[in-house]
């Protein structure tokens, strides 16, 4: 095991490896595309553990996101948020370089990309199945076919496209599978009214985890399940054993009298995504650190608040002597996405630094 | 004012200079030193505009940090953040180049400096006088009398270090002056049974901004005054228009039916910090950019959800129709020091870009 001095994001290589393999698997068993998301890992490194599952296909969130992939040997990207009209001119250079997706849901997008790019898109109409973050409703069937029409000739009206965000408030087994199937069977409704041709592709790490077979849809496109979190665990979508990062934290202070240690590990490292229990909210759950990676959530061991560079760190009674100053604590974080995204760097169990987009 | 393409964060770089100027100023009437807390910053460029005010000390929260500002010629640097001892061999090394000052809490941490650390280092005791955090409680006068005695002959036992920090979860002015003058005089009784030469050093940001005069303290440490944010207006430690940062967010979705826009603005741009009122959380506050900045915040726009990349604003009904796709919002963050660290660039309202550590 790699020795942690400092607040450092270890990953676990052959878990994130077997949580793409199962997910590859599952998406070929099915038939369906997969076009794994890369914004929970941001890295060019681990981008190649998906090429040698056989993924060709990837999406991204940002147009920045697209950028850096398509100069890491990516040719085949869609960018899972709505058209950001104010930067058309990086678009138009980006459809000359690669096969690339686009998410619109207004005329006023579908009119700049009509104009100004030139090279040939796949243009995604974003469907609203009852998260209502973004897309349009899917019963607003003239509108969705009117904005189809306006798709200019030298594009692609390629498909439908839904993320079942609401998912991510459920918790039970049944509650995620009938919000995927209502979700599909809108999808399919929507599209027999429009045109058969139409894909359908759908992403929520829930959904897709906990599915068994998909089927009526065309394309997945979860990100989070490489490294699933604790958030994802408490969903169901994951049992704790698959989470494949962990933040090493320094022990700073120990305060048997209140039974808390303090770790240098804080919002600039974790994120302040939390959980609630029957105690009350968490910001992550502690593991220990061992020879071949990390144990078990520690019973009773909370992550009970974070400032921007400390985590204070309930242990039960009994523990707390055993812990000491410049011990190492794991944390297994409320959201994976954002933990990576602010620590910019992963280390492998074995020391290996694997740096993302923006390092 | 620089045009907005995709998120940014806007830095009206005369606020910032004016906020540490008012700052610096109020120390140097108080009579005390001033070592503002680069933490919220993060930045070589704009620790250039400290320097011009006169500022030599800083105060940092991570070793990293420390050896960042080191290399852009601070040498008189504290880490206020109790000493990580897993990182000797750094902080031996950084003691040879610059007046270093250590927090301790512990006879762990202290041996660990007397033993490695060769160079004189300033070994501050980090007090707690009602924050609980970190820190031993004010009171408890034999121990920390122990732990002094206990620092090596070649470095200096030199101060009483405390964070007010519960002054953050007030938003009355004489609560926080009442926090401030308890902390104080608690601190100045504990001076007293140790020794008159000891510093007192104190840092929030509500006080060092609330109270008129230090009197009886010797140091102030704040960061956040700076920039400030949505929260310390809240608090009542600044007024908006002090605030010197705001996202700019583009708009690429309009919903007239729910009276709501989605912004390019996201957790990963302004963190999940958020605050309560009447109506329930929000992660910003929404402004109009101008030509020379930007607007106070607009009455019944908030930011009402949070996830990666989207922002979710709802706008009052009579103004939904004056947004259009392709319009950039400003958002002033909750609490700007994690903005600025998710954010890790600055622009000016000219358009200069101004970089920070991570970058």
């Amino acid at each position: 095991m790699y020795r942690v001095t400092k607040p450092t994001l270890l990953l676990d290589k052959k878990k994130a490896i077997k949580n793409i393999k199962t997910m590859a698997e599952k998406a070929k068993a099915s038939g369906v595309n997969f076009r794994p998301h890369f914004k929970t890992h941001f890295s060019k490194e681990i981008g190649e553990w998906y090429r040698e599952q056989g993924v060709k296909s990837i999406t991204v969130s940002s147009i920045d996101m697209a950028v850096f992939f398509a100069g890491h040997g990516w040719d085949d990207i869609t960018i899972a948020f709505p058209v950001n009209i104010l930067q058309m001119d990086v678009l138009k250079h980006l459809a000359k370089a690669v096969k690339l997706g686009l998410v619109v849901e207004s005329q006023t997008a579908i009119e700049a990309i009509n104009t100004v790019i030139e090279s040939p898109v796949d243009i995604y109409i974003k469907i609203d199945t009852g998260y209502h973050r973004v897309g349009i409703w899917h019963e607003n069937v003239d509108h969705i076919k009117q904005l189809g029409a306006s798709i200019a000739d030298h594009h692609q009206f390629k498909g439908l496209l839904a993320h079942f965000g609401h998912t991510y408030a459920e918790t039970k087994n049944a509650e995620i599978q009938s919000i995927y199937h209502t979700g599909v069977a809108s999808l399919n409704a929507l599209r027999e009214q429009l045109d058969s041709n139409l894909k359908i592709s759908i992403g929520d790490t829930p959904s897709c985890s906990l599915i068994d077979k998909f089927e009526n849809i065309d394309e997945i496109r979860p990100g989070n399940f490489i490294f699933y979190d604790v958030m994802q665990a408490h969903i169901g979508a994951c049992q704790f054993e698959d989470i494949a990062v962990c933040l090493g934290a320094p022990v700073v202070a120990v305060y048997p009298e209140r039974s808390e240690v303090v770790v240098h590990a804080g919002a600039v490292h974790l994120s302040k995504d939390k959980l609630d229990d029957e105690q009350g909210i968490y910001f992550g759950k502690v593991v220990a650190l061992e020879e071949k990676g990390w144990s078990a959530p520690i019973k009773g061991c909370r992550v009970k608040s974070l400032s921007q560079e400390h985590g204070k760190i309930s242990v039960p009674k009994d523990q707390i002597e055993k812990i000491k100053i410049g011990d190492v604590l794991g944390i297994l974080p409320i959201h994976s996405c954002l933990t990576a995204n602010l620590m910019q760097e992963y280390v492998t169990l074995r020391g290996e630094k694997i740096g993302t987009m923006h390092l």
